[in-house]
């Protein structure tokens, strides 16, 4: 298979948009700067096939041989995102059906249902064209399945004739089906597998089991609907590598069996420029990359990268200020990014992106963010060697969940209560220590870490629950949040005291809770210090654990609201309310610590270290992520492989936006 | 008939959601908390009717059985609020349009039209079968109708045919109908029956008239449905009661001919359990409970009451407070309320409702809020022989009309103007200086009262007009406000100056009008004391009233804002603009003081006293709906029935939600 | 031609709407107060044809009797605002369908297509006979086209065929339209006619030239329909002229072509009458009228004038203060009103429209708005000898255009940047300066104007970066701001710097630019005063021009914001940034007193004062519409024509909503 784990850059580029007379210095400045990945192709089905069966790629034939020439390798988008008015008119089955029974017209993007028989049957076509032509071409390395996945959530005829057989496969009988989601509640019970629809719209109050089922089968639709160009691709390109450019999370698809049969996962990744989110972006973005780190537990590319103001057909952003563009390219290669691909070389002179700028602008005059792009180039080329090979290893981990994200959206349990926003806060804090975290799914195995957070499991099986208690009776650390243990994995409640089957190894009982939503409340541990929390608050009962902290307030003031449990070798922590930053930072503190795990003490407001690590050497990636000049306190001395060797000592001192990238000297 | 007014405590029960192992120890803890009735069968129509005309009511024979052998008592609901799948696929008339011509498909909840006559067919003979089963039941002692009716505004092909009917009685002719209507504006003439439809979606300028009627027409169907369903009950079970669990206040649907065929009214009673409704929650309940107990003028039932934080699709509320389901239980019988049935025993581990808490947990291990369930029961068998057969007797009316909340809210005069609103500022007002109320429609004779306000009776006739003449003549205190005698019946401005039909008893007319909705305007009083005015301004011209109070703003300062009339043997006042709560507070202090009303001057914040009595006692409810503890000063000496005889005088303190039941000791 | 240019007041009547014995007293008021045309028809079509073909005017030949027996002058509309139910029950293809599908049912307003060719029939045939009966009444002078049009956007079948033709006629091959669409954008392109369809919902990202072209269809239909029928009133009744109302600005609809066929515009004025606008509403209101104006570059008619509250389905507005009637009309004919036209003689007593007051209240008791009206009456009868035949002549010309409003509504550049809005900042600016100023159509000659303002010219083609260059060059002061010339008509950018086909008359080249929204910057200009800024920052390289400012803040401190060319014997400015309103009339202020213009320096809040002139004489329109007392400081003696002969010296005193007329005394 091609080598996918260069170190290098790439831009988005594509020839159909614009005269041909202007490939060949488009792709001689692309040279001249340093690029050498491009991504062709993801939109562009109706250049393909213009009309029914009639395949045209010479176009594209000829883009690509100017590429080669200057010893650029292209990676080649499956163009099913868009079909073609003529495709979409002869076949309206490929249009999706929404909830209140309307079409989802083109419009023209992400118009198809992935359960669509025509779309497979046009799409494969396509793909089988494409993948034949370009299997032997010398340019062409890699492919990208169609364009950035999401959810559709189609009522077609398809979805539902597939979804019916979906929960037939799962449930086996309509009886298994009506106990295990509780049909029962409201006459809901089906007596008759035609019963069984998609949910279409109408009441709001819809069964949770149904909706989370649906959202399984709409998601395991992607699945196979991808599986079916992975197919084709490996059998005609098998040397080619397959990935996928998945993009603004939290997405509800799941995007762990979506990147399963992947050879690498790839990001989209544009960070809000504007000066009013410079205390989260750079926090939700390394969040990001740690899930898409996530998806194969390793390293991964970046698709398309901010590389001007975006805007469309919603306003413009800011423009990325100076250094932006460079330092969070460093960002993505810090947290596990290896290629970082631009979008795009140049911004759409028409189609409803053309705002969505590009590294040159309208004019094709190159300006300050060029330059800058061209200074990356020169640096990540140059550092290349060295990184190459190097990846992310963390004794940390957050175990997420597109399950728990979905079910806790379909019924939200309080206001001002959202599971993802939780793992960011999670995150942010361990961030703000550099503690370097790994975020996968909660169904992957946790040998090697020494500490895992796992807020909200609200639902609950107990293949998950025995791991867990296994991990932490073996020595790790294991942070348990309010809303765990609540339900099974059809949605349905536990007749057992929560935290249900998580009540063991954090040895506590949920007497009772209280939503408090967004009203303030306080802890107080038992070294007296007293942090706010929000949400919830659950009551505990220690069965076998100590209290770490208790309520301040109201009818339960005095009642323990957090715990440790010692389990085994490890020990369980259980947080029944959630607090504020500065309690996580001062409780994950104390743990790497006592447990040894490299950190940060405090690092100034959008700075922010990473870590990437091969046999022999260990590299930091230093990030100031700010508008402003800060400061670092250091422990050791450092020596730059960015800039020449220099040595730092005692401080560092980072410009706004400023990078570097060191080893440690001694 | 049987006994339906007996003071005793219920919970709502669902067999059918619950494994038939733990029916008999559920109904044996009821046995032994001492609840006495159960609500059963609401929602149960595909487990009585699994598939077509096949019955199956054994499992709830078995369950009947069981409640039968601890002595607890029935009520069965009929199970049309949710029709089961078979039926809606069979007969998809079911399931309502709406005005954009949607079907609202089953969700699965209220997913019925009123008008369709599948679900009368299939309805009826359900209703048939149950009532037929279960008639000698010997616990079965009364029936609820469906469950909680709202309006759907339908606008399938049988609305369309029926609102025709309806619209041909009224009016007898197409010419009668444009002229009621005027249809002529905007060329909306109909010169063909068959043109009139119900008022489809597209342009909101719809006809006032033509929405006023179509509102009227979907209540009356609503009514139409439900006697039905009472013929047939009526027929099967003679000596069974009926009563139907109103709900969410205020209700378009107008409750006044829904009640009228019933044995008793009940009410579904979830008060607010924020914090930060706590200066307006117990006052807005109050409300909800003096309406219900006007629908029939006599004490009624909670058929379903608060027990745990509400939730489900939506985010949970907090729970409720130590003592917070004891006061409230207490502020229902307080207000008239006889058997109180909690929702729901416990917490429904599937379907929607999963988070809308019971009386115990999902996890089936009893609580803090079930032992204060415990507490109450104990407390009401224990004062059951003292409280039955007493009523709520009141000398204050306020005058409430579904035709005016929809007509105003079909043309909302000026922001900041709410129908209801207004009624429970009044409401509260009263509440606070312990005036008991009675809210009664419109239509009612007024004999008995000493005080009737009447709020913005914006639609009005001859009929309503003299007899609310006839009511200050004889002697009774009206109070009328802006917004009065504005339309005739079918809404239609009159050509006449307002107050129009009421500018004889009032003594006024308005000159002219500013709508000066969240704008804060000034009253001067003839004593000199300033109050704060909102949403509109009157500007009176007295005929033969005297001024109450001046306008301080605007270029009509100085122009009289209230006035007073002497009518026959009483007193009519006209209130041009709507004061804030402490003038409304201050006029009725003075107005029950002068005609010796029963009254406690200046109850502290969330203190309600309500009064019970019959022929030989009066029971003092004490009340205190807040999470302070609050003292209230004593004009006479109470002895409480509550706590062993304890004797208050001077002050009585109660603890946060604390409740006493006194008589005057002397 | 009858003579349209009388300065008179007029009232809005529906006799339609009153029993007839109500007319002939009406009719007598409106004589004894000096009215003088009533407009009368534009909703009646169920009234004139009340069955298909059955055509019934005698009603409205009685009424029409009347009014020409007190002397009152008659327009009358064609009713095909408002198709009858006869007829969309008979013709469905009538009402529009909206972009999800859905009828857009009668309401009974507007619910009609434009290219219904039902409609087409229908209505000519009405106007036809309308037209042919009233040819020869000799109360009849004019005619109104429908009723304030506004684009419907409808998808029907005639929509969708007419609207490829219409694409057919524009680009002759679906190649050229793919080409000037850049539909080959995500695979949008059409091989077949029959692909091409109006934008049907679904995907919000619709390709942005597509929509443009829609827009401009849609609007063009409006001005084919209404050729249709000013074809047959021509025909028809020669001598007669023709307007229509225009209303509620800004609309998309092309107001200049609409506005081309007629002999006179008019429009529908309803100034704000809340406090809350006392300092925006006077000048939007006067933005309203200069545009109007605009329509023909001449005086204009109002059709329907504020009398009383609006409301009806929503709430009701405060009622006009006094004064505020009458100085509302005399800013109108400051304008260039000749004619107004009040809406409406008395209040609805039916229909939606019930609380959109009228001159009299429903109760037929006029008060103190009809004394107002009286008084204006009296004082426009008493003037018009003077004022018949002056006209308003400005130096000072702002271009406005419907096709940059819609395209920067379908990509809104950044958020707080509104076209129409920075527009009414400059013309707020101008007026505040009593710099009298014409709004035009963009593609208009600039002969005569020494001040020339175009914000965001962002379309822009050779002929009218000609035209402005020509106008620079021949003298004239030339303003263009930011988002100028950046794309060509069809919304495709051009590959040019910014501002692209303005480059060289501004002399700057466009570096880059940001997007800041509602952040807040600020420039210094080059003697050193400091101005806020919002919305947008282009960096500027002045190839030629000269800097006026420069920015303040960002990393693009000290780079030119703000820049002059002089160009020819002209001067070019151009503005990168929006700033406030104090440096708008900085710089507008130091340019007209270089050049000449009348203005008056600094009117007080609220106070406006506008010029009609003729050849011997210029009246000076004084108008204070505020709730305040405004003094003005006088450079010149004025004497009164309004306040028989009245002399102004040094200053002049304005009560709340005072006016005054004058002439220059010495």
């Amino acid at each position: 298979m091609n080598n996918f784990s260069k170190i290098q850059m790439g831009v988005d580029y594509y020839p159909e948009h614009w005269d041909p007379s202007l490939w060949e210095q488009d792709i001689m400045k692309m040279k001249e700067v340093g690029v050498k990945i491009v991504r062709v192709g993801e939109f562009a089905w109706s250049r393909f096939e213009p009309e029914e069966g009639k395949f045209h790629f010479e176009w594209l034939d000829r883009a690509l041989d100017l590429f080669h020439q200057q010893g650029i390798q292209i990676v080649i988008g499956t163009p099913t995102h868009t079909p073609p008015r003529w495709l979409t008119a002869k076949c309206p089955d490929i249009l999706p059906i929404q909830a209140n029974g309307q079409t989802y017209h083109a419009g023209v993007r992400g118009h198809r249902c992935f359960n669509s028989t025509s779309l497979e049957a046009y799409g494969s076509r396509i793909i089988e064209e494409l993948t034949l032509h370009y299997k032997n071409h010398p340019a062409v390395i890699g492919w990208q399945t169609d364009n950035e996945f999401s959810l559709v959530y189609c009522h077609c005829e398809a979805c539902n004739i597939r979804f019916r057989e979906w929960l037939q496969l799962k449930y086996g009988s309509l009886e298994q089906l009506n106990q295990e989601w509780g049909t029962v509640v409201w006459s809901g019970e089906y007596n008759d597998w035609s019963l069984v629809t998609t949910p279409y719209g109408g009441s709001p109050h819809q069964n949770p089991s149904y909706q989370l089922d649906f959202y399984r089968f709409q998601s395991t639709s992607v699945q196979q609907y991808q599986q079916t160009q992975i197919d084709i691709i490996r059998r005609n390109c098998p040397v080619h590598f397959i990935t996928h450019n998945f993009h603004s999370y939290p997405q509800k698809l799941d995007l762990y069996p979506i990147g399963e049969p992947l050879d690498v996962a790839a990001f989209d990744y544009y960070p809000n420029t504007s000066p009013d989110k410079t205390t989260t972006g750079p926090y939700s973005g390394a969040l990001s990359l740690d899930v898409t780190r996530g998806i194969k537990r390793r390293n991964f590319w970046i698709m398309e990268q901010l590389s001007g103001p975006p805007g469309g057909w919603g306003p413009m952003w800011r423009t990325p200020y100076p250094g932006f563009i460079r330092a969070y390219i460093w960002q993505t290669i810090a947290r596990g990014a290896d290629t970082v691909v631009q979008f795009r070389w140049r911004s759409a002179t028409m189609g409803a992106e053309q705002f969505w700028h590009g590294l040159i602008d309208h004019s094709n005059v190159t300006g300050r963010r060029f330059e800058e792009f061209t200074q990356v180039c020169k640096e990540v080329n140059t550092l290349s060697y060295l990184l190459e090979g190097t990846s992310v290893r963390n004794e940390v981990a957050i175990l997420f969940s597109h399950d728990q994200l979905v079910a806790l959206d379909i019924q939200p349990q309080v206001e001002g209560m959202n599971y993802y926003e939780n793992i960011k806060q999670w995150h942010r804090a361990l961030t703000k220590l550099g503690i370097g975290t790994d975020v996968i799914n909660w169904t992957e195995r946790l040998d090697g870490y020494k500490i895992v957070i796992a807020p909200s499991l609200y639902l609950m099986d107990t293949t998950i629950a025995n791991r867990l208690e296994e991990f932490a009776s073996a020595g790790g650390t294991l942070i348990i949040t309010h809303r765990s243990g609540v339900k099974n994995l059809n949605n349905i409640c536990l007749m057992e005291p929560l935290p249900g089957m998580l009540s063991h190894c954090t040895g506590v009982h949920v007497k009772e809770y209280d939503p408090i939503a967004n009203d303030n409340h306080h802890i107080i541990t038992t070294d007296e210090r007293t942090f706010s929390t929000t949400q919830w608050c659950d009551i505990l009962h220690p069965t076998t654990a100590e209290i770490v902290a208790s309520y301040h307030d109201d009818f339960y003031a005095g009642q323990a609201a957090i715990t440790v449990n010692s389990f085994g070798q490890g020990k369980v922590y259980y947080l029944g309310t959630h607090p504020e930053e500065s309690y996580m930072k001062s409780l994950l503190h104390e743990l790497v610590v006592d447990q040894k795990i490299l950190h940060f003490t405090e690092l100034p407001e959008g700075v922010q270290i990473s870590v990437r690590v091969q046999e022999s050497q260990t590299y930091f990636f230093l990030l100031n992520l700010s508008r402003e000049t800060r400061m670092i306190n250091l422990e050791h001395s450092y020596k730059s492989v960015l800039y020449d060797g220099v040595i730092h000592e005692g401080t560092l001192t980072l410009e706004p936006y400023g990078v570097d990238i060191c080893i440690i000297w001694r």
